[in-house]
């Protein structure tokens, strides 16, 4: 009778939210704003894992980060250090199971750990582990890392975790919480970003904090330090913040999509603002791609700098033409037979009186596979 | 520890969102995107009620539409007619009892009332139907106009609606539902917008439509008609549809803000263009204020359109300068001691780099209070 | 491919549970556990109004009252009196809209009532009503009750109670609420039970209890007074304890399932121990109806106590042979194909060791339309 | 202001109940039936997985078995093989992080157990498997038991199965669950209960069920056929029914209170009718404490069996002096000043009529501490 929609829109998403917090008394409540700041980039499940210097405290769900973090719930995650991590939807996936920060126990004490990315060799390794007398609980790349970290004969944390990611291909950035220290840790080629920030309160105390993005320092009212370093490993103890490089740097490879799409526009992501980004793509489509028009029209709400800048070039006038309906929910089910093809109806709608007997330039952040891109301009043209 | 967060937006909020469908097989599937479409309108509670020919069926809960009107719900809700209601948050207010439709068995037999209005001499009528032996069970003044109804002397149901309606003053949009009617009514002054639609099926069978906008009609492939008039019943029925005058009409006042930021920018209100009226009051401000500066920033998302049209008007750049964070729920709790005055943080962001160092038009859609654009300009000047 | 289970159990469910306190500090609290303590007598929904001395405060839900009544809820419910009720699902019935207490606004200012009972001449009623302008909100009986006192030409609430009350036939136990006053009423027929207790704190404070039954007062350790006496309405106020007759008694008609298996063994109805009812009934069987067998089975739980007579009246020993899973909620819904006929083996299980061979005498709270009892016999002698 | 109560029953809870279903089409819903019935062995968390011959399905979650196997969640779980468990709240604990099944992949493939029991030396081995590099994401013994397994040298999954569970120390009645096997064990000395059951359809197709108490057995119209016996290993697959024996028979250390107050009076245990034991240990206790009394009187459910035993034995009349209320949920908050001291009553309650002036004989199903009988004592007492 009903069937669940599939916002198909075109777009990849393999990015997480990660969030971490050295010093601060409330360290959860800081991880959960700092995820409620990152919700656009994982609306799936959440999770914290906390640390009061003795034990490890995790709480993780199915859920959008306001839901699932009741105060309540914070309550049950005291301690001054804390990792958060946001995940996003990906269809056939034992979702739960697969919720992050990851925590485990073994014999460097007990780790907890929440990534964003994925490992090129992890099916290889996954066997060979496996081979090994190694088991599995999750689907997770991640769980291959903590493996490693695990089986490494280093003597301390630091040189376990270089080990393991050293042995490992492909894209993370990686919070790991232990009793008491942080790590934020970016692969050799820097594809998902990661940055440094600190909180100072009125008193001078000083907190350290990590996130995948900055707007999440900004709601902490915390200072954007730097980035993390591709091929860096950070150490946040209470001996200070030491800086590992446990790999050579190998050529950047920034993934593209972060400033196209993932990351927010207040964000200033691989220390460039995401803003300005899109803003200059824009600049740069009018310039390779001149068209003459009435009106330019974005597609809310990634596609909007990008058409600032196409407008600012090529003076032709922006135009608030499409609305987003912000009120759909991952549980939007279409009731059947009423109206076919609702298509992106349900998230946008055209204004008609502004774009009637207009010859409108119509501007994405991207076209992937352009399914949704055809029905926007057939909506448009309609 | 902590506590809830009160989003003064520094706006008024006495609008809801009114939905009503005659002659589909599917029409509590119909209003219920239609309810969808105007979620702005409320958030609190919404209620669907619908009929078969015989009996009316009611569904009324707390929360937003898709939470509520899950399919099991949906399937609870037969019948080609149906009128659904959804309802702003009032403080300090018994919530559920005052969801809507209200739905009532009278001497007229089973009548179910959504309003989207408020009427001025409620409290004197409810004194005097109180003294008469009236009794209440909400604190709306819907339930007035249907004890009215119930007292008229009228022989026929439209004739007890036009009594009641001329004993009452004040604003009031409203749809009422009986086995094999409804009706669509607006004030003589024509506060509040309601707007008829038509929906044709590929086989040309006509089903008709009523909504507080035209965005409604738009998710749902249908046409708009026309406006209902001030001081006019539409009673649709088997028989077609009816228009009665049933009041001399008043000076218009049609309700400012409905143009300003109740509605939705892509509906048609009061027969104009909110989108046309928005962009306009953006120019009017450029040509009675004009300012020397850099950039037009708008307050998003209801202050874009003035911000557009301010910045055509001026030729000042217009740039997107504050970001929004649309993941914020109805729950939000502050934790408390962490971060103190989050203000509208939790809501906007400015994109620093973009802002620093330039002469800002900052455009919202209004200043009522004005603390909320105060913090928001002190947010934007840090 | 799955069907909800309709726990036939050939019982005639007409009760209801109400729950009255006057005078104490922590009043919901109170009505929140002796609603528990009933909770046997209604698992529907569930409902408590509290007053303050000047607001009436009112929560009702679906569920059963433990859940209802989280301290959140109960924190919402101020003030030092307040009734509460709970309700027995009926079938096909608009559930939340027919949770009680129901609370209106009349000439007599804001009441809230909650009843026990069914009237014989309600739809009469409604339909006189109705004529003369009442509108109706909910199914229940009791509105009828709420718009005779609103008629009433009465000066004083009591009064009108009294007019209204001699107005309708029916059976009634009423529990109703003002901002100062708790009344307390059973029908002239004594149909349903309605007990008058007393708590005594340690300082000496007294506060008014009434319920459906004792057991509600045991938990609250509170003191068994006397019965609320057919045809009496008990008024508490600030002045005290006052006994008004509103009616003539008539020939007293008590529910005899009461005895037989709406209440619980451990109260006294109609001044009378249950479980001294369920022996005594037992007992009766075994004079009237003696057998030769060699052990006494109940059918558990109300089953139980006539066992217990029937098996010292015959001297036939008692066992426990038949095996009852508490753990079956209301929303227990069959996986269809697997097992067919679950019957009453969801529920019931027989000691086969215990039963095998043996001559069994199985011992029922009553028969009344014997289906389920053929399938107890049945399963008991596989 | 509140406060959870602690229902400290001075029992010791150490009990799981688990269930295995191989060869038929709804494996999964049978489990959840036989853990429906096994729901008195924990109510905190419980899980199914199941298996298609080709992949594992899993669902775990917090709460009893009814509320968390809906339809949509079976309907997730398909295939001919299924195994379930059921788990009893442990204070302090990761409570979903220690639902079970716990379900891995390792070099012997997937595997899915659930272990209803406790190992001894865990804490040792658990030392060792991580100086090893393996590594723990829950705290239960269990998780010893698959890491054993994974790391064994044998060829075939039984063999490993057995390498590993010689190298524990403890009790456990384990099931574990392949693509398309499903193995019942038992620790050597036989410390917790397992029984092998037959259901035979219709037509003649037979099914194999595993599950710790029999009454699993009886609600799904199978047969009993016996008990899985100390140190034996029943592999079951498409080739039928083997069975292993993996370590010699220690002496038998069955757990007393199984007999006691774990299991339902209507399964059959370690051979032996569970009612039988408990009346027998109560006709023991008239032999063994004659008392002059007038009544015996069973704290109920548990100590019925045992109160009828003495009874029996002693010829003072058996009475049902002592009612429990079953609608106490596991969140039960109590409302804190009202009344102090609750303690036993909200469980259980006296009836005074029958109790007050005579000699009553208390029979519980156990002393542990002592400290509720004594509570229970003085409430009838009073």
């Amino acid at each position: 009778m009903s069937q669940k929609l599939a916002f198909a829109d075109d777009h990849f998403h393999d990015e997480c939210g990660v969030c971490g917090v050295f010093g601060h008394p409330e360290a959860s409540n800081l991880a959960y704003l700092g995820l409620y700041a990152l919700q656009h980039r994982g609306q799936e499940s959440a999770g914290i894992v906390s640390s009061d210097g003795k034990e490890l405290y995790v709480h993780r769900a199915m859920g959008e980060v306001e839901e699932i973090f009741q105060p309540s719930v914070l309550a049950q995650l005291p301690g001054s250090l804390a990792i958060g991590h946001t995940r996003y939807s990906t269809a056939g996936d034992k979702a739960l199971l697969n919720a992050q920060p990851i925590m485990i126990d073994c014999n460097k004490g007990k780790v907890a750990l929440g990534h964003n990315g994925n490992l090129t060799n992890a099916a290889e390794w996954r066997r060979r582990l496996e081979h090994r007398g190694s088991i599995f609980q999750t689907n997770s790349d991640t769980e291959v890392i903590v493996h490693l970290i695990a089986r490494s004969q280093a003597r301390n944390l630091s040189g376990a975790i270089g080990d393991a990611l050293n042995q490992v291909e492909g894209a993370y950035s990686l919070l790991l919480l232990t009793q008491d220290e942080l790590y934020a840790v970016r692969d050799p080629r820097g594809f998902r970003p990661l940055a440094l920030g600190k909180l100072t309160t009125p008193g001078g105390f000083v907190s350290w904090l990590v996130a995948s993005e900055t707007c999440a320092f900004d709601l902490l009212n915390a200072q954007y330090i730097r980035e993390i370093e591709p091929g860096e490993m950070v150490r946040i103890s209470k001996s200070g913040i030491e800086s590992i490089h446990f790999a050579p740097e190998k050529p950047h490879q920034q993934c593209i999509f972060e400033h196209v799409y993932f990351s927010r526009p207040d964000s200033i992501i691989f220390g460039r603002s995401v803003n300005e980004s899109r803003e200059m793509l824009g600049r740069l489509l009018a310039q390779e791609h001149p068209v003459d028009a009435d009106i330019v029209v974005p597609v809310p709400d990634s596609g909007v700098p990008a058409a600032v800048g196409y407008a600012l070039e090529s003076k032709i006038p922006f135009r608030m033409g499409l609305i987003r309906n912000h009120y759909i929910g991952r549980t939007f089910i279409e009731p059947s037979q009423a109206i076919r093809n609702f298509g992106v109806k349900l998230k946008l709608n055209p204004i008609r009186g502004l774009i009637e007997g207009q010859r409108v330039i119509l501007v994405d952040d991207s076209i992937v596979r352009g399914t949704t891109s055809r029905k926007i301009v057939r909506m448009v043209r309609e």
